[in-house]
């Protein structure tokens, strides 16, 4: 129905929702007035680069003013930023998993609130290319784990619950295709590894601990790529699963 | 010996280690010279809140001037923010333990190429409370995961890591002999359960998603206060573990 539908029996029975790490809620603010007609969701982890986004979206969407004095619509906490130009929000969400996790919860509960329907959410972030030219864009089909698994391990009060990390294929091919429209912009569909570690977790020899050899190192990265992995970052399978879940059409 | 310790064999045969997330580097920065002397290192999860530290570190230690100008010494970037007041570094790391874990390696080697030695690190962040009056300390002895276990699982590479997330139980004795020199600081010593999602994880009944009654929430919390469970976080197994490995003298 393009709802964005909440899995939570609970929160109908609350008098009020505090979005605490959004400075927003539903007795503060008039959730359906501020997003009501919000289409897209970019997310990515640095707050800087999310306002420069938000000014670019402004400008390529032809918008009133030069875009320079978008406000930050999360002002009151330093947690996330979060800007909007005409239908598309743009929020930071820090790094790894944890950090994602706390913002998608709260966007998709500020979302349905605000009644939006057939919201489409990307993330666009940094990433480690694997086997790619520098520069590439990777479109991720499918978010895997450290194990090369299409899965999230969510863990809820002691219970391991096992998620689905499928991204939108259809999603994925309209991006792939509007990337072909620019000269220059390598683009490729691959999988995602997820990790929850930049240094060891990623295979990476610079961090304060590394227990492994550079050869181990690269039979790891050989078997992710055979395993169809393009490349590595810090959030994919929980934004893929949670976004899944709660009807948002995501890509990443 | 009171050194940092690096567990890394590959760092000694880099020409220049690039501390990206801290925009810090050994070509392009003194770091012996900047941060030698540095004895106490603490870490919080918001930007704000860790440069309001600092400015109260400031005036606590009657250091020249009021303090409201100190300088972010990762203004290059947005990932982190850091701020000296003497020999105490104030630095802040976001929310989860990907996002900590990213800002220790760096800070852990950062102290080592300053030839650091006895150096402190503090946790000092907001927690949830069990069975306990509201704005209480908890000064953690041991960092317990969801499963109520002493240990923090590492995932390197794809092989699971079991570390150890004991503190130093010394300096949690200390720090409770300085709480009860202020009055009306209710302060106490305990386990501190980190869990990798603030909704689901934590047992909160108002996330996007919740699939368990009140109920089952309550008996798990109640099996967390008999295991010696005192507060909920989301970064202390991380902490511990990686402070522990590298000779740091840690608490939170």
């Amino acid at each position: 129905s393009g709802a964005v539908h909440i899995k939570n029996p609970h929160l109908d029975l609350m008098e009020e929702d505090i979005l605490y790490h959004l400075d927003l809620g539903t007795k503060t603010h008039n959730l359906p007035a501020m997003f009501g007609d919000i289409k897209f969701v970019c997310v990515g982890g640095s707050p800087n680069r999310m306002r420069a986004f938000a000014q670019f979206m402004h400008k390529e969407l032809g918008l009133a003013g030069d875009g320079e004095d978008l406000a930050d619509i999360c002002a009151g906490t330093d947690r996330y930023a979060m800007y909007r130009a005409g239908p598309v929000l743009s929020i930071s969400h820090g790094m790894g998993i944890p950090s994602i996790s706390i913002m998608l919860h709260e966007l998709i509960k500020m979302l349905h609130h605000a009644k939006c329907r057939d919201v489409t959410i990307i993330r666009i972030g940094t990433s480690g290319g694997l086997g790619i030219e520098a520069g590439s864009v990777v479109i991720t089909d499918t978010a895997v784990d450290s194990f090369f698994r299409p899965q999230f391990e969510q863990v809820v009060l002691d219970d391991v619950v096992v998620r689905s990390t499928e991204l939108d294929k259809d999603l994925a091919e309209e991006l792939l295709a509007c990337s072909k429209e620019i000269p220059d912009f390598p683009t490729l569909i691959g999988h995602t590894m997820c990790t929850y570690d930049f240094y060891e977790g990623q295979g990476r020899l610079d961090g304060a601990l590394c227990s492994f050899s550079s050869e181990k190192k690269l039979e790891y990265l050989k078997r992710a790529y055979n395993a169809g992995v393009r490349n590595i970052e810090m959030e994919s399978t929980a934004f893929a699963a949670l976004c899944g879940l709660c009807g948002l059409k995501g890509e990443s």
